[in-house]
């Protein structure tokens, strides 16, 4: 019966109590007395604990489990032959995170393979479960993923560090991993057949739309610059207001501006964010004689992310101008947006139609391990709604009913690209 | 020849190399090795001893000097009968303070003194040269004057604390003062005739206009308040555009708003400041969940105070609604605008034209010993340029021209009041 349903047909439907149990018990692991949400932070003994759990629970569901050099966990359904179907996402945690960014994405793929397994389907290739390594970047980029895909650079491993300045070498060493093997960790793309992920949406798109499944085509692109007004700091009392040349005041301008400015470049979904501001001196009294600031712009089309940078630029210049302060940039990184698989996509969205889920497309604005599979392999990936869009901390949460729905279409997908 | 000019009539000029060596001689308290600018913080050592310096330099000029229970310093001219004149300012300074801020006040006016006495003139009632205490407001109020004018309230005594959390009552006491007998320093009106202050302007309104000096009619009312802008702190690549609520982008709104605000509301003397501001939680890719920042009204009439007060509720109301943020207000203070006795402002204009002087009318934005003396009698301000409108910092000055100008001014009206 290789690559065949059970009998009857139908792809059998995941053991919900099954799944809610195992992320209980993996969420054990990290909760810490008197901290709020899970803490398994990458490289932390709790984020090994939860490495170790899952590999006896992947040895008990009768799949052949390893760690590789960068910390990365594969459970091997090995059936079947030629490039394998992956299914995973990660286990690490934010500082204070949630109880299901990765730790879903890992435990249902688990649960969708035994499902399988249990229900006498057989894979016509081999499935793999995955739990990657540093998602969330403590280090800055996505470790795990990067370092199986063969994208990780040397020069990068040895410079990395968290922002404890904790270097990663050390951090590897003391969980017994060795930098210097790291390398190894990479696979030919010619052992996988496809990657696919689901993940919570860290947004409020699903919820709003009342869609059970959200199924991703593009993760966006992203810019960080650092922005810099400078002016003069002066008396707030005896500097008449047309004398000033108040950085505060630049700034209020070009965050006034980003309406306009998305409405005149980038696509219909790109986003600019101001999340962090220093004024200085910053006393009450004193007008601002510099403003620091972030600016976050994502778009899901590189030329929507050139436009975008270009009318920011062009807006700095002008309050700049309009409130004779200087401006300065430093651009901290520029992120191309990612295409997902479209073919898996489509096939995401006839496997929703057939179990009656409510879907909707979107793209991903966080990044994701699917991203970094993309590079060589079908990618593909599935949100689930976040409730109140609340993520990366304690509060995350996903109805267990959407959880059931997602898994379920996991399983499904994965019936279909195994089979 | 009380009450007369020497012979000849004309008021004599300052010694400006006199006035030259105080300023140099009283700036080397305060004068530390490796710090910048002046620090001769209220009730330190260095403040002491530049009152005691003082004492010494107005008793060789032949006056009777007494330091009261507040820390003032008074140099008293017995001359003549009545009521007296008062003349001068402070020498504490802000740390890393400049060197003009108060000390030209309280030496101009003992040169003034001293100029006039050398030249034979006597006056018909006595002069005394004031140097008041904590004029900058380390404890939050106008220590020295208040005590002076008898404003001082026995419980803001006892619990007034420097930003260091150190009481009021003990940095009198290490300083030999009893906090107790701080009310004992205050005045009964019926001994003032007049005070008149000589101060750098802090602002850059006489430079620009060209103006050696300016005659102050009214020194700005301020209100101070902390506002809190409250919406949801989320994911800024999962969070699109329209679900939002994004606290700095209600704080830019705010910000963009302020020249329309002072167009509908204040006088042209109004001025609207945002020098601090805080966002939680201040990470380049998280929606700012709330902006807390200050905000600072001033007008030279309490109506104009009120208006604006009243434009910046609206505008704040308006743009929490348009960013569906709340708004919360903490008013820290709401001092009214104090206006300056318009006889001595014309006899100032007078004095000046006489001496050939451009001049220039203006409000004080800065508050000032002369707004604290305008509740008990006459009170007058006279300013002088600060060169590109610095002030409490090292880089403050004034060209000396300008202050031998200011400080031929003021002997010019001391002579007239108490002539």
């Amino acid at each position: 019966m290789r690559g065949e349903g059970p009998p009857g047909g139908a792809i059998p439907a995941i053991d919900l109590e099954r799944l809610r149990a195992d992320l209980a018990a993996v969420n054990l692991i990290g909760t810490l007395e008197g901290q709020p949400g899970i803490n398994r932070v990458s490289f932390s003994d709790a984020d090994m604990a939860a490495r170790g759990w899952l590999r006896r629970r992947m040895e008990e569901a009768g799949l052949s489990s390893r760690m590789d050099e960068a910390g990365n966990v594969f459970g091997r359904w090995e059936e079947g032959e030629g490039p394998a179907v992956l299914a995973g996402s990660h286990l690490d945690t934010v500082p204070n995170g949630g109880p299901l960014d990765g730790s879903l994405g890992v435990l249902a793929a688990l649960e969708s393979v035994r499902t399988l397994r249990e229900a006498g389907w057989r894979p016509s290739r081999p499935i793999e479960v995955v739990c990657t390594a540093d998602e969330e970047g403590r280090f800055g980029g996505m470790l795990g993923s990067e370092a199986i895909t063969g994208a990780l650079e040397p020069a990068w491993v040895q410079a990395a560090r968290d922002e404890n300045g904790i270097p990663l070498t050390a951090a590897l060493r003391e969980q017994g991993l060795d930098p210097d093997h790291l390398r190894a960790a990479a696979r030919d793309p010619s052992e996988f057949s496809a990657f696919l992920e689901i993940h919570v949406e860290q947004g409020p798109v699903l919820e709003r739309a009342g869609a059970s499944v959200g199924i991703v085509d593009v993760v966006s692109g992203c810019f960080h610059w650092q922005v810099t007004l400078s002016g003069e700091a002066n008396h707030s009392g005896s500097t008449p207001m047309d004398l000033r040349r108040d950085a505060f005041r630049g700034l209020a301008s070009f965050g006034e501006g980003i309406d306009a400015i998305l409405a005149s470049a980038g696509t219909a979904e790109a986003k600019l964010t101001v999340g962090k501001v220093r004024l200085e001196p910053n006393f009450p009294h004193t007008i601002a004689g510099t403003a620091v600031f972030s600016l976050i712009g994502r778009d899901v089309e590189e030329a929507g992310m050139l436009r975008l940078a270009e009318a920011c630029r062009s807006r700095l210049d002008r309050v700049a101008r309009e409130h004779r302060l200087e401006v300065s940039l430093r651009e901290l990184s520029w992120l191309a947006p990612v295409f997902l698989d479209a073919g898996l996509a489509e096939l995401l969205r006839e496997e929703a139609g057939r179990l009656g889920l409510s879907f909707r497309t979107l793209p991903s604005g966080g990044g994701h391990d699917a991203q970094t599979f993309a590079s060589v392999t079908r990618s593909g990936l599935i949100f689930v709604p976040s409730v109140g869009g609340v993520s990366h901390a304690p509060e995350e949460w996903t109805e267990w009913a959407d959880i059931e729905r997602g898994a379920n279409l996991l399983t499904a997908a994965l019936a279909r690209l195994a089979g």
